[in-house]
Formats: structure tokens, sequence, C-alpha cells
């Protein structure tokens, strides 16, 4: 048995008490999260949502690139959330290697250099400082009144705005 | 007040009441959740995680792009996961547009064409099949004997297996 099959167990046990099957598509409070993949940051115990408030995109690190811009492109112009909230966290795996390395070593393994960017950071503030440059830079994105980054310390459980 | 600040209120709550401060930075489960950012699917309800189980990768639609594979690559060569579960959902927003349309709209408006794919998708069971054999194709993502791709009903809370 593998993990996958344990949690579908789970899946099992939500199925059988769920009771939100009249929620509609467009997020309930009109916010769209961007937060890195990390397993001990858990954007709905944190901001307190529930089913059907808030767009969530995570990805390594929850670095902007072409997906996240396309995905909050589609989030904002087809189902109308209006707020970003960027989240990043301290001991965070991309602080521990350089994209050289990371893909050097891929490429001595595979022989083949990975066309993307690894997108690792040395500087946690300056790495969501520059998140969202790129969405205010971004033109395909059209609400940016309130686009906001902040650092989950996973020692505390704390959020802090990063200004 | 902006909703980002009503979810602040709660994180600061989240903050006051935790207890998770000791969780390694590996998944403790070593699986990776790639899933739609879509509201009403909550990976942590639907899939019994809590804080420290699993990497949870998200975007519009749920698809494998580039940005995915990237997190993919570091979830499994530096953090150890192994085991790879893809969940799109019925009732997506993807299933309600095409790219011509959406990238032809955007372009009228803004006068630039995005230079990304917006990846909508007309038959979603067949979109999972596509996400698996992108993550099965990519030469850089070490581990692939448990790839599964599912699809989550919203309507019922389900979740289903696309074989």
């Amino acid at each position: 048995m593998t993990v996958t099959d344990e949690l579908l167990a789970n899946a099992e046990r939500y199925a059988a008490s769920f009771d939100k099957g009249a929620l509609p598509l467009p997020p309930a409070k009109g916010v769209a999260v961007v937060a890195c993949m990390d397993a001990r940051l858990n954007p709905y115990g944190l901001l307190g949502l529930a089913e059907g408030d808030a767009h969530v995109i995570r990805n390594a690190g929850g670095v902007i690139t072409a997906d996240e811009l396309r995905s909050l492109a589609i989030s904002q112009r087809l189902l109308g959330t209006t707020e970003i909230i960027l989240i990043h966290h301290t001991d965070c795996g991309m602080l521990t290697f350089t994209d050289d390395e990371f893909k050097g070593a891929i490429e001595r393994e595979v022989g083949i250099r990975p066309q993307w960017a690894a997108e690792a950071f040395g500087d946690l503030e300056g790495d969501v400082r520059q998140s969202v440059k790129r969405i205010l830079a971004d033109p395909f994105i059209p609400v940016k009144e309130s686009v906001r980054g902040f650092v989950y310390e996973v020692e505390t459980g704390k959020l802090r705005e990063v200004s």
C-alpha cells in the first residue's frame, strides 16, 4: 500500500461527510494566494480559509514565474479576484542551494541541463519583493491595488509583512 | 479594510495557538500533490493532510507546465518525495474558454498577446492523462513509480481516479 492509497482512504471519509456541493466557481473572498509548496505552510489553517474562499497557487519557493502570471491572469480576468497575497517562509529549501549547483548536478546525472531557472534565492525578504515586482510589471494582470508580500515563520506560526 | 487585512487577523489567531514549530523541512509523507487552484478544492481537508505532510503545488487547472516540472524536480531531488498525486476537478474554469479566445481578448485590451499558453482544456479526464504523460516524459523527475491522476467532484466531494 502506497501513501497515495492511504490518502485516498482519507478522501473517502471527506466525501462521506461532504456538505459543500453548492459553492460557486468564483472565490467568495476575491483573493488569490501565491505560496511556497512547503509542507509546513498550510494556507487554509494560517489564513482561516474554507472551501470556496480563495484561489491558492503554489510552487517551489512561492516565486512568480510565467505559470503564476498565467494563473493570476485567469484568476482575475475570468473569476473576479482583486487581491493578491504572496507568502514565502523561513527555513525554505530554496535558500539551501544555487541554480548553478542544482542544474549542474542534474546535468551531470541526466546529461541534459534544465531549460528552466530553478529560482533559488539567497535573500528571503528580497525574493518576496522580487515576486511583488514581477506581478506589478506584468501587463496581463489587471488589478494591482492590493499585492502584498509576507514571510511565514515556520518556527513560530507568525506571518509578517515584507515592506 | 481589505479582505487581506481580514485574513491577516486570522493569521494572528493561528500563530496564537501554534504548536508545530519543530517540523522538519522534508514532507513526512513523501508525497507531492499537484492540484487546481480552484477555491472549492481544499487538498488538506480532502486528503487529510496536516502541516508537515506533503508538498502542495497548485495553478490554474492543475496542469503541468515548466514550473510544475521545476517544483517536482526540487521536491523529489532535494526533499525526497517519491509519489505524485494530480488533481483536476469538475466544473473547472479551464473548461469554459479556449486559449485563442482568452489570449485574443487580452490582446484586444492590452495590445500584447501573452507569450504563455493559457492551458484551457475541453476534456477533463483527457487533461489529467495529459498531465500524467508530461510528468512521465520529463527527464528531470527521477521517481515515477507512483504518478496517479484524479478528478475531484466539487458537487459530491468525491475523488475518482482517472485510468
